[in-house]
């Protein structure tokens, strides 16, 4: 890693810059895949099948039959399974406790507001193929989907790996279509005779992926959030162990050469101990060339103090920030900008991405500042309710009259003045 | 209205459609004006204030100074002034209720995960000029984001009307630009010299404010939700009063000529009444013109029973939702699509519009099936916490290391493998 010891803080913005991605040279390729899904409907999603993965959907059927999911489960070990079940268990446990009770609030005597959760009907979600079988991203968005209460949920993925299927049943998915690609995406979002459209649109991908989705939530269609490169964060000092930041460094980046890793440590012997043990963990890597490339391009920054470094990470709004520090509770109460935190020596990134219960779909890119992980919240709308009475009607009424009035807006006025005088020629005062 | 009597359901999806906006000329005229600001912050606002609105931002100042925003409580009268002071109140008291206790979840022994929320750093509010200055939506949008926390809030606004400055200094928003259009969005998203950069924009606006809001959101800005017109749907039976429906019906149309209009019913005697009345309350309206022609392209469909009334609604998924019926509030449990609902006969629209508490920043367009209205949570960010004990590792280890191995991510095991030796190295079994 490259060691940056103690930049100004007018260096900051350009050492936490992540690399800029130009995104309008995937868009004009994907742009005209889309139209082509929602014009040509299942014809396309064949040709466009056909045409990038060599793949014969007409032969194969673009829908994976049920025999198909349930003989997955025979497929995986039992120690496999039993993982499985152990992460779903932890994760809708986490999960469904952010349910939130309907809370009737009387902001009036009369005036009575509250808000219920309702599952958004159709969601779809994208699982991409590739190398890792992401299972666990199964999880991560079919829970919440399923406690939600998710009427239709379609997940469309290229990858036939049995862990996909199996944990698919797990969540209670039922359509599950042999789709990869920018052409899933187009699919879900506008429909086709095969694949039901859907309100909303969840899951990680390539640059062709994550360009659809943007394209499609320029129309209007929901989306989980945008997407970036992975990364990492580690806020480390003496109390920490090398051994562990370096791991923690190396999971980040075995995730591809793009991954963003970056150390940060008021400690200048607890950085020349991780940059020592980080050679010996990488060569054991089966993943070691992609984990290698992302290490060229990651930093570890010395500051001077803790509030630098609190400063510094605000900053930077990682998508995954671990604390190994002393004081690790104190210090993530001052953090406002992170996805997720790890507290401690004992809480790696791994133990979130697969199963202690939190989620795994962060925001990246510094989207933290403004943008949550995937929740319960993510899988529901909040509707607004009220009932006014009579004598609420009285009490707020004038409120109102006044406001529309000044608003230019005299039918709002009206609608209300008209229910006032009604109840004063019934009771008249 | 036209009555449309007992529809086929196969008729539906056409009956309910909105008018399809072409966006693509609008999004050619709003790029370069976003390019524009990008590169010219300050300089290039003043020639696109001088260009579209007129006004010469130099001489102006771009700025509000405080004076301006403190001189305008002088210049509304008291009756308004005490009007907004208890809209405030409401809204403040129905969002504040909204807050969420941080609840630290133990999903295994040893292994805990929670919650907390933050405001949104630095988030940008827009208000349009025009006719009607909409002071309440700088409450709607602002009092959330006082209660989030917001450190920065920044308003831009064409309009100059001291209710909205009055209002912007009640929420707390010290920071207001006199800026409009789609350049206002663009010094939000990019910042300037004068105008910080955000990191999510609210507020309603033209069809090129919308669209330059989706063009940033693209880019990854986060924005409360996509636009489209104004819309009411009234559910109303014999037990609803035609004269408080007529109202609220032109209360949403004289929104202007493109409002969505919707009334629902299995009395014919009902439709009726309405039409009967709809006229002599029109005449009266002093934007007239505007809400006559939102009329002339509203329905009143018939049903045969509250179960096709229910199903008809949801699959319209209207903004606003007027249940005027006997049963409202079992309704209400039944809808699944809607962006905020009003029960019974003294439950105006206008009342949430403006002061019961509820938000009026709602999904229009369809997009209830998907989106929220704007509330707290639209303000802040939920951050996963957690940690883990050398107990807790030891427990939830060997499933981390079963779901990383399974999905090929080597370095992900060995951060988890790597503590549970440690602790079996110290404290051997």
């Amino acid at each position: 890693m490259n060691i940056i010891p103690f930049p100004d803080r007018a260096e900051w913005p350009a050492l936490l810059a992540r690399p800029v991605q130009s995104t309008q040279q995937i868009e004009a390729v994907v742009a005209p895949i889309l139209a082509q899904v929602r014009a040509g409907g299942d014809a396309a999603l064949v040709e466009l099948a056909q045409k990038f993965d060599k793949v014969d959907l007409s032969a194969e059927g673009m829908e994976v039959p049920a025999s198909e999911l349930d003989a997955a489960e025979r497929q995986l070990s039992d120690t496999l399974k039993e993982a499985i079940r152990q992460a779903y268990q932890n994760i809708r446990l986490f999960h469904e406790r952010q349910k939130q009770p309907i809370e009737k609030v009387e902001t009036m005597p009369g005036v009575v507001c509250w808000r219920k959760s309702v599952g958004i009907e159709k969601v779809g979600l994208y699982i991409p193929g590739g190398t890792a079988p992401l299972f666990s991203t199964v999880l991560m968005l079919g829970i919440p989907a399923q406690l939600a209460g998710c009427r239709e949920v379609v997940l469309c993925t290229p990858s036939n790996h049995p862990a996909i299927y199996f944990a698919a049943k797990l969540v209670g998915i039922t359509k599950v279509f042999r789709i990869g690609g920018a052409q899933a995406i187009a699919a879900m979002a506008y429909g086709t005779e095969s694949v039901p459209q859907v309100y909303k649109i969840f899951g990680p991908g390539n640059q062709y992926v994550t360009a659809a989705k943007m394209l499609v939530a320029k129309e209007g269609m929901a989306i989980d959030m945008p997407a970036g490169p992975s990364e990492v964060a580690v806020y480390a000092d003496d109390s920490a162990v090398p051994s562990f930041v370096a791991a923690d460094l190396l999971s980040q980046a075995e995730h591809g050469a793009d991954s963003q890793v970056l150390l940060v440590s008021t400690s200048k012997k607890l950085v020349s101990m991780v940059n020592l043990v980080l050679p010996t963990q990488l060569s054991k890597l089966p993943r070691r060339e992609l984990a290698a490339k992302a290490l060229e391009n990651s930093k570890a920054i010395l500051v001077d103090t803790e509030a630098d470094a609190i400063d510094l990470l605000n900053a930077y709004a990682a998508e995954h920030l671990i604390l190994s520090v002393e004081n690790a509770e104190a210090v993530a109460e001052k953090i406002i900008n992170a996805g997720s935190i790890f507290l401690g020596n004992y809480t790696p990134e791994s133990a979130g991405d697969y199963a202690s219960g939190t989620n795994h779909t962060l925001p990246t890119n510094g989207f933290a500042r403004a943008y949550s992980g995937v929740s319960l919240d993510s899988f529901v709308k909040k509707i607004t309710i009220q009932h006014i009475t009579p004598e609420g009607i009285q009490n707020l009424g004038p409120v109102v009259e006044a406001m529309a009035e000044a608003e230019s807006l005299d039918a709002h006025k009206r609608a209300v003045s008209l229910r006032m005088a009604s109840l004063s020629e019934v009771n008249p005062v």
